[in-house]
């Protein structure tokens, strides 16, 4: 692969071009009018894909948004290797913090600023033009297979029924997926562990409506003041949740194992500092890269009630509102906790209000063996690009359909990422670095290479 | 004045009219896009005092919106009645939760449904309706001055200054106000004290920008669970209010004191069945009646922060914010309050995230003492009407500039209010009878007859 990097030279330009028009296709799965912008980016990757020299692609309904499909299978006896992505993002909001449109890519300081320039366009389009480097060059050893769904930002409702109902389809060796971060520029990593999610609505409801604070404050119990008071009692003083059963499953690591966790480098200063922040926080007894890496956490994602806009309106609101999401480690299972989180939540809730939780969406989280061929093939692969040996770390984010791919598929993930943390995923001016992008589409076909290689 | 209620029987249709001319301005003051609005509904105040025979009418500008003046000076020897009311109303949103359109008044069961139908236009329009009876039957026995002010829903910043501005012209016997409700439409009361108010807004800053629940969360405090927990430290589990020295100057009623408001009719049943909850709220050892009229209170009115929008977003969010009010009574002062809430709520901030704390309005309490003329007269013209002596009651709400009248002006103000609990009055579907805007314009020249015959 002497010709990898001339290749990628005299391409660069022509790949960020292509990348910008399918970032140009707003497909935020979470909203109902953004659907034909959905139907519209799953073409757009069936034909390119096409374009590529895949032997077939599809753009195969569900009942939800589409997936794309795609596969070039050049020889039986070679190992087939399932790239997953996504091609839907996350909603934009709040538009105001942006510094550039999110649907119009602007290239700064050597990054795209866009919504999905990372997550997951951005690193889901390396697979596709490292594929075509391999196609173009003649240097495939592997069948390949494009699985580019559009519901992962909503919890990938559909792709467990697609996974069963095209079971025989996907059969694959590993599943090649990048939609994770390394450490550093420098520091390649492997993520070996995800974490789960159950994600719940809530509704607390006082009065049939909005009534007069003064007419009847102190007499009428404030669902917002409710609401704030039962969300101060699911963790106590130190940072731990008191939902009952709530740690029950989890796997604790051994002294060995957090020390060997330990050795991944991290700088708490350079995290305070890169997101501004005075003081860390988090549960007691752990550190940082634990808090994300093997505990479980609860966040208030969004919360809202009563009056909103500028001023004072004397209300005292008749209903209040918060999405509250749980970040889970192995062993617990998302339904469980759901029932756990429900049951908890009810049961504090005063007589003087009525409360309601909705379980939005969901999933379970994920460990990685690195004694695989598949392991071994993506480190060699980092090692090849950046010079060094990449470090397995585990992940305090959800991709859960990695869980499910293991448990319908039978196929183990090697999660392959280029994102860094100052991508902004999730958050306004959302960016990626052309250089990982560069280096992304570098390193993916020495995967291929050894993998092939490997598994002779 | 036998000839009153065929004044009003041949006169009630164009009545009516001429309020929803006045209801159809959107005179919103809180929001800065309907400035004009306020001025418009000023200036059709202005040329309705004059065509009702006020000797002059002006739109006197202050910092923020005009305050409306009319007088009829007939007799240097006649007693002086100014009458407060408000061109302002509430915000309107939420804008799905009403039947009708807010600004487009309709009459649905004998009652007029719009924003403002009672608060404050429907029971302000009253006056200048009994002013007009009055003067075109050659009634009036006192001189009449009008002061209507445009900013009584966000605090009235500006009629401090414009008092201290203009004493001598606003010179008065007594202020005459229709502002506040009664007990019942068969029970008639007058409103003897009013509640205090500080009314802040607070920001809650964790990171810089949101963050990926997933990456983070765990490992980063949250401002919404912070801000969740810091409401929470705000009453204890008996619905005190937490703030130290909070209570210091709150007067205490005397048992005989609290007999006596407990011989006003209250019905817990009916009170909670009108607002559709389950139990009544509020501190322990005090009655619902208690509770609003002689106790202060705290109420979130207003909470937002993170992802609102449908779907899940997985999201830490940077910011968390909320309106939160207090009720206070005599003698705590709202400055004084206000210092007290700020030092306590920065004070319970955990060392992760940065609190801001912003005075939005406020205004002290009131209480009417029962034994002046112009309680008397007032007592007499609800009796004249509805065959029975009012009841003397202490509302939870608040009207600060009634303190501050006594205060720059040294005038009484005298709460003769026409209002029910079920009007729904600062919430959607605000509403005003007919029946009860009927009885205002006739109970109000009663007042002015009475309380010229008892000034000799």
């Amino acid at each position: 692969m002497n010709d990898l990097k001339k290749y990628i030279d005299q391409n660069q330009d022509r790949f960020v071009k292509e990348l910008f028009d399918l970032i140009r296709i707003p497909s935020v799965s979470a909203k109902d009018e953004h659907k034909p912008d959905m139907l519209k980016a799953a073409n757009w990757l069936k034909e390119k894909l096409l374009k590529e020299g895949v032997d077939k692609a599809e753009v195969i309904e569900t009942e939800g948004h589409p997936v794309v499909y795609g596969e070039k299978m050049l020889n039986e006896a070679y190992p087939t290797v399932l790239v997953y992505g996504h091609y839907d993002v996350q909603p934009a909001e709040p538009l105001d913090l942006w510094n550039s449109p999110p649907f119009e890519p602007e290239i700064r300081d050597g990054r795209i600023y866009a919504r999905g320039a990372n997550d997951d366009k951005g690193q889901m389009f390396m697979h596709i033009k490292a594929f075509e480097y391999l196609l173009a060059t003649n240097q495939l050893t592997c069948n390949v297979k494009f699985m580019i769904e559009g519901e992962e930002e909503i919890g990938s409702p559909s792709l467990g029924k697609f996974c069963e109902d095209n079971k025989e389809m996907l059969k694959a060796d590993v599943i090649l997926v990048s939609d994770t971060s390394m450490i550093a520029p420098d520091t390649p990593s492997i993520t070996t562990g995800l974490r789960g999610l159950a994600y719940m609505e809530v509704e607390v409801t006082g009065p049939s409506h909005d009534l007069h604070s003064g007419l009847y404050g102190g007499a009428v119990d404030n669902p917002v003041n409710v609401l704030c008071e039962m969300i101060a009692q699911l963790r106590d003083e130190n940072n731990h949740i008191t939902i009952p059963g709530f740690y029950d499953d989890v796997l604790e690591l051994s002294q060995e194992e957090r020390a060997e966790m330990a050795r991944a480098p991290f700088d708490l200063n350079e995290f305070k500092k890169g997101i501004k922040i005075k003081k860390e926080g988090g549960e007691k007894g752990y550190s940082s890269s634990e808090r994300t890496g093997i505990r479980p956490s609860l966040d208030v994602n969004g919360i809202w009630g009563g009056y909103t806009d500028k001023g004072a309106k004397t209300i005292l609101p008749s209903k209040a509102y918060a999405k509250i999401s749980m970040r889970l480690v192995p062993h617990q299972e998302s339904k469980k906790i759901e029932k756990l989180f429900k049951e908890y939540f009810e049961s504090i809730a005063p007589e003087t209000v009525s409360v309601k939780v909705e379980f939005l969406h969901g999933g379970e989280g994920y460990v990685a063996p690195t004694d695989t061929i598949a392991y071994q093939a993506a480190s060699k692969a980092f090692e090849a690009t950046y010079g060094i040996k990449p470090i397995p770390v585990r992940s305090g984010g959800s991709i859960p359909i990695i869980s499910l791919f293991e448990k319908i598929l039978g196929i183990k993930s090697i999660l392959m990422g280029f994102g860094l943390d100052s991508d902004a995923i999730h958050s306004p001016n959302e960016n990626y670095s052309l250089e990982q992008f560069r280096k992304g589409i570098e390193t993916i076909p020495h995967f291929y290479k050894y993998f092939a290689e490997m598994s002779k």
